[in-house]
């Protein structure tokens, strides 16, 4: 690309598979990327534009012309199409639409209609569905005759005449049956349905619970309106989970393809939120200036409290954050989960003290200050252990998703605490100051 | 459960599907779980013991018979017996294994003899695999009178006379193609087959990015040995998501089902590690003790600076982890990376360092220790950013995992060089000491 010779690329390009020409585009430099896709020519499909990570995305549908945009976002499912556009500006989207046919517009701009991040963005309409009292042979005629149905497909779903689900058959279960077989026979009327304003997050967990390959999404009416599947699941699940590893540690979207202006934005807000929880702990310490003064010892150590308590509290947090996004951390064992950490953290306490404490001793000889740390540490982490697993649980009954802020919530607690425990026990017990 | 009327108990589970007594059984106290599972009777089916947690598993199988688990386990597809099984003690092993007929046995023998966590562990042996030569309507004739194939299939594999893969087709592809097609005309050629030893993280990757619903899995010589499916891939994904989190904050296996003794173990080991940098910072600022003792704001103000950087690579090191699993990061884009974070750092850094600066001046009145501490912050958050994408990138080129011990490095390195610096700053610019 960088010699201009880009008939040499389409040939490199050439035989690879849309997947690994889209991680192409992700590997080069962002100001390359536009020139790449050009060069790319009819090798720049559909697949490929689905495939890549947003940011590149954008990279490349600024580079194509809006017709030619419009062109490949028509010849994808319904989802897909929908994940493309969505993500565009305000302008660029209404570009793309006109673009569009009649009827694809229709299609996306009814997806649109849908909240960001529910099962009317993921599903695809694209299904087959059928009558209760079609046979297996007129069912497998209708597949071969309407060739303009979806190519793609992994269930059936039989519909009663308003439309509403009543029963699925996995393919595999039609080819065994013979042709006389009714589908309303080999169907399963237990069904996981899927309402279309369910947020994605939930509709993965009923997938991975009940070990789904595909699943019908209906209407408030109870219609039947698309159809999402594993594929799309596997992504989200990814996603999900990567939001919340990243929030925890307040990074943001956290994408290495972002531009250096959001990754600046989201982070910096976090740093300054921990520069106001860490003037807080500054301002305990200051109210103990004269104990510091007399004793330089507890300047020395008051970081290890702190430091101990903070990354004890993360570890409690990272396990309740995890077991809620799971839903395995629910209202009847909230109770149980709170006393299990507290246990965990007393005997954790109890080991960490013992041995920060007979640290201190030996090195400063001075045993009076080895109990002191020992306690504050003691304390420090049975209060990290507590507020770890009741900060995000609260804060989940608020409804506030519990990544995003309870790790600034605990590091201020176990901070601020840390340092009020030690240097108040140095004082209280006339050590020092 | 609690007053004993196990008649009840039934009556009022029988209605629910297995993932939800799977549920029930993870949310009933640890000490009655193995009451529950017998008064279950045949509710306790194969699918439920499949799905419930490992711990909660392991309390389920101690309290059934032998003979009652490896009924259970022969009644399920090979990859769930397998998930079961491999769990388990050596001894119980043996006991169920035992207790299972020759053929079952065989075959999850053979499951075993593969890695952990390998390919050849989590696919199922049951499949439908045929020869070029044969046409649709031959298919789905063999279909129907081979009754005692596996019922659930998304793809057909085609193989050649040495039973290697040589295209795979779609249930939907078969459906509305006219008997006498060859499915050698409808299968696709490429497709992706997945080495038997394959790394189950590496094996999800490939079914995100091809967007897979199975896949075939061959052995060394290139032979169809097994199938994966996606929904056994969505449990795997928010496993190793689940894993990075959890070993991020250094939280061990982190289930909320784990006996207290196994999250203690897991947890200690790494606060002891964090006492030890702990401990290397505190010597730090021991040899600063002069300068602390001549001026106290020094002890006040020295945490926001180890606090800041380490937040600051907390954030970089969540980024860097997550694109390295997500094979994002690779070597041709490593020092693109780096780069892009050294940048982001600096502009963070100095917006950090101008507010606590300010701060700092204001509250202090006195504009070199503002000078101090603004340059320390912009220091260690530029530091913070090096080394948040440095250590994981460098663990991973030494084939260690970033996400185990990444934090630690880090940590130590943002406390340590936080101190130092401040404290230097302050000494060297004559400010104290």
């Amino acid at each position: 690309v960088d010699e201009g010779d880009l008939d040499e690329v389409y040939r490199l390009v050439e035989p690879l598979h849309e997947a690994d020409i889209a991680d192409l585009l992700e590997l080069t430099p962002s100001e390359r990327r536009g020139l790449l896709a050009i060069s790319l020519g009819d090798l720049m499909s559909a697949e490929v534009l689905a495939e890549v990570n947003d940011y590149v995305r954008e990279d490349i549908i600024d580079a194509l012309p809006a017709s030619q945009v419009a062109g490949l976002a028509g010849q994808l499912d319904t989802d897909d199409a929908v994940a493309i556009i969505e993500d565009m500006e305000e302008e660029d989207q209404q570009a793309i639409l006109a673009e569009l046919d009649p009827e694809d517009r229709a299609v996306i701009e009814d997806a649109l209609s849908y909240p960001d991040e529910s099962a009317g963005r993921i599903m695809q309409r694209e299904l087959v569905a059928v009558p209760e009292h079609m046979t297996v042979g007129q069912l497998i005629d209708y597949l071969r005759d309407h060739q303009e149905l979806t190519t793609e497909f992994w269930e059936v779903f039989v519909v009663d005449p308003q439309h509403k689900p009543v029963g699925t058959c996995k393919l595999s279960w039609i080819m065994r049956s013979q042709r006389k077989v009714p589908v309303s026979e080999i169907m399963k009327h237990e069904q996981t349905l899927i309402p279309v304003d369910m947020d994605q997050e939930e509709v993965a967990l009923r997938f991975q619970k009940y070990a789904l390959i595909s699943a019908a999404v209906v209407d408030g009416a109870g219609r039947l309106v698309g159809v999402i599947t594993a594929d799309d699941i596997v992504h989200i699940i990814q996603e999900e989970a990567d939001e919340d590893i990243l929030r925890l540690s307040g990074a943001g979207e956290g994408d290495i393809n972002e531009p250096i202006s959001d990754s600046y934005k989201a982070r910096v807000r976090w740093l300054i939120a921990n520069l106001g929880t860490a003037m807080v702990a500054s301002f305990i310490i200051a109210q103990f200036g004269a104990a510091i003064e007399t004793m330089v010892a507890l300047a020395v150590l008051m970081p290890i409290v702190a430091s101990i308590g903070g990354n004890a509290g993360t570890q409690t947090l990272a396990v309740t954050v995890r077991a809620l996004a799971t839903n395995q951390l629910t209202q009847s064992n909230t109770m149980r989960s709170i006393w299990r950490e507290i246990r965990v953290a007393l005997l954790i306490g109890a080991t960490i003290a013992v041995i920060a404490g007979l640290g201190a001793g030996l090195i400063f000889e001075n045993w009076r200050l080895a109990s002191v740390i020992a306690v504050a540490i003691l304390c420090n982490i049975s209060l990290a252990g507590l507020s770890g697993v009741a900060i995000p649980v609260l804060l989940d009954r608020l409804d506030q998703d519990p990544a995003v802020s309870s790790s600034i919530f605990v590091t201020m607690i176990t901070d601020s605490m840390g340092f009020l425990i030690f240097l108040g026990l140095a004082v209280f017990s006339g050590l020092a100051g």
